[in-house]
């Protein structure tokens, strides 16, 4: 793992997903910025000392030439630290599982595309969001045609924890991620948009082609966007709005999805994931883990019985579950399944770092409608 | 009344909601387009034969000359068939409540605000929704400053009803609501966004200067928009989204408001209009009909206990009651209280009508954003 | 209408409901205990003085000589005082809708049956919640055999509003509910329980044999229960709970029954009452008024498009709708239909009479099961 | 780890739970009856092949002669092989962690309780709805005194996943918790009723003095309950229901509680666990993890910010992480903290097969109220 000190929110969030299925097992770190801050952070980790690197480079050097050395690198530092680690990974034999946005820019982001071809290594991005199993169960129900051709999507993203400028309260979470330095170009639309905007394309098999966005920073003194409305058209013809906010103040987390096809829509929410519904003018149903008979996606990825509610922690352990078995399958020269490659790739990672470049370029454009970056 | 014959949907809303709580007579009407079915339309309805009349025209002179001539006139035909009625029942000296959007066209409205202001008379505007006591609520938190300034607002109005070519199936709501000669330039933005606009502006005080429309036809062979997705700026420097939607399948009637202030927020919809939810960072509350102490707007305009629903018609019957109040007032030359002046007036039908003109407006041009028009 | 006068409460429910569909015209009333008052609530309710009685005696008596008279009887005063009305109105040749509890004792009800049966005019008690249309889909659902043979029932019903001395502290409301000598040998069980068994019963057909009750009163210095948990046996082998509450803090009004078959069930609650869930382990489904195809008598009881939510006082007006159009029909010779006979009788409010009776012998015995007392 | 063998359920729950926090090792077991199949149990866990043992007696007793020896025992086999091992553990200076219910009578529960006094070892057991956050805030609402003095209490866990004779297709989680040689004399009563009972004196302090039960054998060729209707006692004067089932079709796994004070009611459900309502007549209020201020006990079982849906496992894994905070703490020779010791004892171990008992003999009984047993 690269990243993930103590304090880290992110970092306890990639290693509890990891634990979950106990497919997966931690073993060594450069887990701070300095060899000391790390072996702390590891020794809570009951990490081998001396498996607790003083940055990534060691790291990777050092395992590399260990006999029992890991597999797959889990990088987890901000932003702009994800680019370099993930190269040299790559280019010593090592799969990766990154944090999103993928890197700083969007040629940081191909860069790895061509390594990640080149080599044949896995690289996987943890849009967590697409590891809910009712997120997999919309999938499918686009995918199979009950909804019709796809006419209309509402993606939302509203947080409310940036209300207050918190950057400068000593919120270590909130201080890097407004900061254009650690950041990128983008604040809320890059931390949240891109998750929705990877959610709406997962679930429709769509992409984005056009855009009109109103990005907004509203609270005084911030560096970066915390506030965006954007109009979307879709390749298919298909329209959308996708807005995402830190600063609507009362909102927990509320990733929400709606998708409108000729025949029907269906309605998922994160904060009750366990739950989808798929309506028409006929019916209503609810979906629900467990309940009934789901699609093997769905199926594959809940781990129990119906009314006993995984939430966050499972979905991301979900991706990191098909991760780690696709990884397992490829050392074994073996091929994965279609369930088992159901990851975000370094492909979501270019199509969210586009996104978040668009996203900017048409906040600050006079034109009505800006193409979706390629 | 004016309109509302057999088979007409608004026109018996209309109805109900005067006679629910008993304050409003209703004598006579030009319930249809000729004497004759005027006459069956009335008979339905227990109205004496010699006040069924064939058209306005004959209502309005007959009824000025009786000694117990109406009071008030309530028009409900489709939009071009409200301006005609509206102007001679002011100049003949009768009260008007009429549904909305005001007129077909935005210098109509005008005419009539001139009308209005001459004779002194008053106006009524059914958009309905602002008749339910939590969003009187909901204003009322916003206007005592709770939410801290506004930031943000999401309005959205979607519906399913026209996601099929209805207006070709012999579905007469839908023929009216989707012909230009009887709706106006605008489809789903003049039947529903307007209520949207409405609530938005009521519940927050604010006013749009600006907005960025994509409005579409869907429904192929469809004359008039069935979606529009709109970004919003507001006079005081808030944001906000409206879309309105007739081909949202799946969706009922899910009008729905989201207000972010600078403090917290207060979220409501249509489909379960007795929970207002008001959320910040701290906590998370819901307001009920008549549990605890709500304001006196919201008190006035509830007839039950708590847990006893109210619902569409009850709000609507606010409308009425409050115009109706009013009327009595002031033909008994009283002064009518704040609490029943609560019901849109001219101003509101001005407003919707350079709203539909401004969507329509800014849905074909090329500039991201288009005044709002004055 | 024999009560009802300013202040109270139930009378202005009836008025509402009988006026929504424009059937029925209230056009005399005994509404108070003296002839002063009672005219002073008619002048209220734009009733010809002379038709604002003294008592139910002098109405009844003046009534029926009347060329334009009345065709039913509206009885909406406190228990103690419905047996009188009802029986001189039956007596008289008047239809009659009555309040519940039907009567002050079950000997009461039963003398009323035998008159209704002598007369062949026709009584209507109002167990309002019956009126819903989800509560008929529910009560289709279970007769067509969808969730195979009943197994479980839970209905329950909680209140708050009586959880402090309300009845010494001039609350009018609780006055009487809480008094012997109006209301009967119970307060909640009379006042709600009732409601909760009826609804039991007409949703799945089946009729409590026997139970096992707690009766309490939990607030110091009240006279009657003021909460009961029932255990209940129903006819076909069916068990199941039944609780009401007076002093359940928080509660609004929440009547809220499951039935439960061998093959799925059912869940209706009246809070949101426009929703009935229906699930099996192999789906789960939301029913909602004008959405999809629902049963007939269901259909018959909405007056408005899917999303536009009806409540209390439609589920009301549905029970004085079908007695009105039963009244008419049987005035006019005609037979009604099953749709139009679709309202509480005589034979519920026995049942209700008996309900009472034994729910408070079982909360006074010490056998585990008391027989329902027929 | 004892027991959970491939195909158990609770077996990887129990892994699932302690590898959250990454603060326990599994590395032994006696997964399953023969040695050959723990091996293989072990293999896929990972589990070095000598510490895979063929029964736990082999288990404790090799493991207790090894320097790396564990620190605690975990037990998650069927009802009847609970006793022998927990019994061995201790017996061997094992702090213990069980499934529920805690033996198979309540003599043997009983012999546990000596054991742990006797030796000052640690005994949790895992009545895992205890550690949802939201119910450690439902138990610090009624602890502070908000609600007032509690007067009523409703839980209620049905499911419906036994509706049909599940035991008889093959369906081995059924057939080992309906089969009276496993189970024991209860089959929902002991499964889930426990769970009922156990968070509701959890929540409220309150202990059951006397009960009322009416208990059924739904489904024909079933061997023990499976739905259970209680009336309940409190030792404080307070009533309450209690029921439980499982042949609820239709219903997922819906743990539900109420507790009604006289100021007021606080309510929650599994199914939502991250939703707790706290209402009164005068306002409706909903607490949710990370949102404003919590109790300490509270804070101190949330892993994530607010939004993040924490469901089963993490309330499982906090009594795992208390547990294991409590046996390092007293390893280490210092004391826990009360939130370290808040998980379920042996003591909750006797309430549950005191209430098993009771429950049965209640349902087999004529008296209306019998004592719960001591």
């Amino acid at each position: 793992m690269v990243g993930g000190g103590r304090g880290a929110f992110i970092g306890a969030v990639h290693r509890t997903a990891a634990a979950i299925d106990g497919e997966i097992d931690l073993v060594c770190g450069a887990f701070s910025s300095t060899a000391e801050k790390s072996k702390a952070s590891g020794e809570d980790l009951m990490i081998a000392p001396d498996r607790c690197y003083g940055d990534f480079k060691e790291m990777i050097q050092k395992e590399k030439r260990r006999k029992d050395r890991i597999d797959a690198v889990s990088i987890v530092t901000p932003n702009h630290m994800h680019f370099a680690p993930a190269k040299m990974a790559l280019e010593n034999g090592f799969h990766v599982i990154c944090d999103k946005p993928v890197t700083f820019t969007l040629s940081e982001a191909r860069k790895l595309k061509d390594l990640v071809e080149k080599t044949g290594l896995t690289f996987a991005l943890t849009h967590n969001y697409t590891g809910y199993p009712m997120v997999k169960q919309a999938r499918h129900l686009v995918k199979s045609g009950v909804l019709g051709k796809i006419r209309k999507v509402v993606v939302e993203y509203p947080q409310g924890w940036l209300a207050f400028l918190e950057e400068k309260r000593g919120y270590k979470q909130a201080e890097w991620r407004t900061d254009p330095k650690r950041s990128g170009i983008a604040g809320a639309v890059g931390d949240i948009g891109t998750h929705a905007e990877n959610l709406a394309e997962y679930i429709t098999g769509l992409k984005i082609t056009e855009m009109c966005a109103d990005v907004s920073t509203f609270v005084e003194g911030r560096l970066l966007d915390d506030d965006a409305n954007i109009l979307l058209h879709f390749d298919s013809g298909a329209k959308g709005i996708l807005h995402c906010s830190q600063i609507s103040n009362g909102d927990e987390n509320n990733l929400y999805i709606r998708v409108y096809g000729e025949l029907g829509s269906v309605h998922w929410g994160q904060l009750e994931p366990n739950t989808l519904i798929h309506k028409s003018q006929e019916f209503q149903h609810i979906y629900r883990p467990s309940v009934g008979n789901l699609c093997p996606e769905a199926k594959a990825n809940i781990r129990l019985p119906s009314g006993h509610p995984e939430g966050y922690l499972e979905a991301f352990a979900n991706i990191y579950r098909n991760f780690a078995r696709t990884v397992r399958k490829r050392i074994n020269g073996e091929t994965p399944t279609e369930i088992e490659l159901d990851f975000p790739t370094i492909d979501d990672g270019i199509r969210g770092m586009q996104f978040v470049e668009t996203v900017i370029a048409s906040g600050k454009s006079n034109s009505k409608w800006v193409k979706f970056k390629s």
